[in-house]
């Protein structure tokens, strides 16, 4: 076969734009993790980056950057929350990714196993030990082993696409 | 708060089924990994793991087992091309997470950048550089710094939810 990127229509040649291109054209479900800072206080942020890492044992893992304002408590911390969530969690996947000081002002949580903070009507949330974290850049990787977790009333899945939340439709 | 767990329904006391029950219930974006063995062999595989990490440089991660067929390959390969799928997409994401032998039995390939296997008709793809491979028990969390991409014909997404495919609905 001879090359034929023609096919997919002319290479961006730009290394940032191709990668905002091809990331916004990516779905991808919604999460909150959270935790505790040393002193106590709950923090956490809606994430896009939960992913399944294994089931023996059961590993996950997520990204984040070393300079949001929950990097300090998850770099300390050894155990996190990670919370599933669906359609009707539209209003705290939007507060728990905006200003960091009123993320958890309200009574949308309460604490959970551990005394994390357990956000309140999810789907389906895990309490993850935290068994690695890998520095990248200004970034880090971090992996979790899931200890135990429970499930809420089950929902439509919340997806984030093109910059909009969304539910799930028909069938591909 | 008091402590209050009941809200989320009792705690389910089985770390595996805790993580099969959570992750069932979050939905994902479906990508294509691939990638070439020393030999030259196309390999790939479908993955619902794919993540950004960060913009600037730009940076994704993606998740696998160490046992699976395409290891070899990631273990040793600097470059890989990352596919992000639509829903017009399904069956070659089938066919990626099939027979191993049978992947690139076809024509939904051709030589792309640096000769490595470009699925064709996809929204978009990145060339990715491998900057970190990751170990985690059987598993490696593969990390990429993207370097190039195209675009193709836009789509619906394509979502993996609940063992199935999907495409996005109406808004959350």
């Amino acid at each position: 076969m001879a090359h034929d990127s023609a096919q997919q229509g002319s290479t961006i040649g730009d290394e940032e734009l191709a990668f905002k291109s091809a990331f916004r054209r990516l779905a991808a479900g919604v999460s909150i993790i959270t935790a505790r800072t040393g002193e106590g206080r709950p923090v956490g942020f809606t994430a896009t980056s939960l992913a399944s890492l294994a089931a023996t044992p059961p590993l996950a893992t997520f990204n984040m950057a070393r300079v949001a304002s929950t990097w300090p408590a998850i770099e300390q911390t050894d155990h996190v929350l990670i919370h599933i969530l669906g359609a009707r969690n539209r209003a705290v996947a939007a507060q728990l990714a905006a200003d960091h000081d009123k993320r958890f002002e309200g009574d949308h949580w309460a604490p959970g196993p551990m005394g994390l903070p357990l956000i309140s009507d999810v789907p389906a949330w895990m309490l993850g030990r935290i068994v690695g974290r890998y520095p990248v850049f200004d970034n880090a990787v971090i992996v979790v082993q899931i200890e135990d977790g429970g499930l809420g009333e089950s929902d439509e899945a919340m997806l984030y696409h093109e910059r909009t939340f969304f539910r799930p439709g028909s069938p591909a």
